[in-house]
């Protein structure tokens, strides 16, 4: 599979790994997903089917049934960053558009009945809000909306309500967490309307110091106000990881340099590893590249090993459902066999 | 400095860091060193030294009055094995004559007037024997020591009755460690009248899995019995850390594996490191290297880093008295530096 948000060709993308933005939209005279009978939620994917084999530039997306994944798949799903968690919590009259080379990836029946979005590599929210624009105009064409004069887009929960828009960066933010900067920083986001999450977003822990920042209200703004403020709220957070960096290379070198080739040896000499240590060591690998210190690696392959050492995507490559110790062998060979030429 | 002892020339010098033979003697009409004033302590010193002055084969023994020894020259003779972790904690009327290339050292005024002893490479006691047995002639050609007979030599603790010979082995147990086997291997030593001590020998704790065995009594068997049951004892407990090893080859040879090319790695790519940390790692080096899981390091190298990563060693060498966190970036670039054309 190529993930187009993770070839790592956009701005930032050693501090940035995706940039996400997504809408919600709900149909016309159907209850929201919640209250909705499995056969009504069949409906709705019906129609939302029916729109987009009607309309030719949609024809890319892959429609298949939440169904006829297995539960492994759904984990996929999950670590690519392509549903919520909460979407495959249940897969009754449910399903998913996918285009993997732009990384459109559409849910039917999560809190509402489309929650699409687009992820692009870096920091990139315009990009991504474009082409999400004309996907919702070409949507638009074949299905009708249900929309509020004076409240926008109508959604099943009030945050979403207005533009439905939500635009988030996920950040490395290791030297802010070192320094013990993130309580004050996300104080001072949340001040300004924004919220800070997990690795997988919403109710997801942070996972190797990455970040989810995202706008907490869609409703006053236009859209392409939100993209922009933040877009800008992310590369003032990004100078503050770059600064607190040279504080530390500054006033700890060797206390820096050390961790860096501790873990960059590890995932080259380990035999052995779980999916949380690998994620920490890429995490510092991936910094250590950043800061000069590791031989550069192309962000496109530390993205790529991040990826492949979950468990789930480990398990699909390899081809086979083992057990956590065969897989933190496979997990250990697969890493030291892809970091042996850098050294 | 040539430590002859570390040159690693020895049978099965890779489980056996040393062997060691010391006699406990003293001289008639004087009181027992903890009894003595300063006065007659410096008295037993003088006279010791005029026997060893006198006859031509002893005079490669160099003096010293240990009060001429820095506080830190003296934890450097701790680190290399020449004297008792008790010898130097007071030093007043007390020395030491010293030959490097041979290892031999003779403690004046420890718990005993003369406490002479003679570490050899790897197991070979007999070897520590002869040649401390020869000494021993050389200095009674001079010095009248305390002798009873039924007693035997007499000494300022009874356990040192007799013969006054301790035979020391310095065995690296990790394996016998891992499987929990040391508990029972103690006790069943115990019952045959071996003692098992740490890496510095009485009141000292164990590191890098090093144990030192050693005869319990004197008294009763002749010299040679001692260095002969000693040394079947101590080839006994290798092969059990041998069938160790091989167990945990057999059963969890990824587990083994993985955990010592991490040492390894560390060691090669730290930039601090504490001196505990440096002797796990080193430990599980060495172990790696016997089992033929890494590279062949020369045991004198395993041996030399071994020294030279203790904190007073270290000092000495670098020639600068150096801050805690200085010292452990010293070692760590001393480590990466010895062990870079490994890999």
């Amino acid at each position: 599979m190529e993930f187009g948000f993770l070839n790592g060709d956009g701005p930032s993308s050693l501090l940035v790994l995706s940039s996400r933005i997504r809408i919600a939209r709900n149909l016309k005279d159907y209850p929201f997903p919640y209250r909705a009978t499995e056969t009504l939620r069949k409906e709705i994917l019906e129609k939302t089917r029916q729109a987009v084999q009607t309309e030719e530039a949609l024809k890319i997306l892959q429609f298949m049934e939440l169904d006829s994944f297995s539960a492994l798949e759904k984990q996929v799903l999950l670590e690519n960053h392509l549903v919520s968690p909460n979407f495959i919590q249940e897969s009754k009259g449910k399903g998913i558009f996918l285009h993997l080379p732009t990384t459109i990836s559409m849910m039917v029946n999560e809190e509402d009945h489309l929650r699409v979005q687009c992820l692009t590599s870096g920091l990139n929210l315009e990009k991504g809000w474009s082409i999400l624009n004309r996907l919702d105009d070409l949507l638009e064409n074949h299905l009708s909306f249900a929309f509020h004069e004076s409240w926008g887009y109508l959604s099943a929960f009030p945050t979403n309500l207005g533009t439905g828009l939500r635009a988030s960066v996920l950040l490395h933010l290791p030297a802010l967490v070192f320094l013990q900067a993130m309580p004050g920083l996300i104080q001072s986001l949340n001040q300004m309307g924004i919220v800070v999450r997990g690795f997988y977003g919403e109710g997801t822990e942070s996972q190797g110091y990455f970040f989810q920042i995202s706008n907490a209200f869609s409703l006053g703004p236009s859209e392409e106000e939100i993209v922009s403020r933040m877009s800008t709220t992310a590369n003032q957070v990004i100078q503050q990881e770059l600064e607190s960096r040279e504080r530390m290379k500054k006033n700890q070198p060797v206390l820096i340099i050390d961790r860096i080739w501790r873990s960059f040896s590890i995932l080259k000499s380990a035999r052995l590893i779980n999916s949380a240590e690998a994620m920490e060591h890429l995490s510092l690998t991936r910094m250590g590249v950043q800061m000069g210190i590791l031989p550069e690696i192309p962000v496109k392959s530390l993205n790529e090993l991040m990826r492949m050492t979950r468990s789930a995507n480990l398990q699909k490559e390899l081809k086979e459902e083992v057990d956590a110790l065969k897989r933190d062998e496979m997990r250990a060979d697969y890493l030291r066999n892809s970091l042996a030429n850098f050294s």
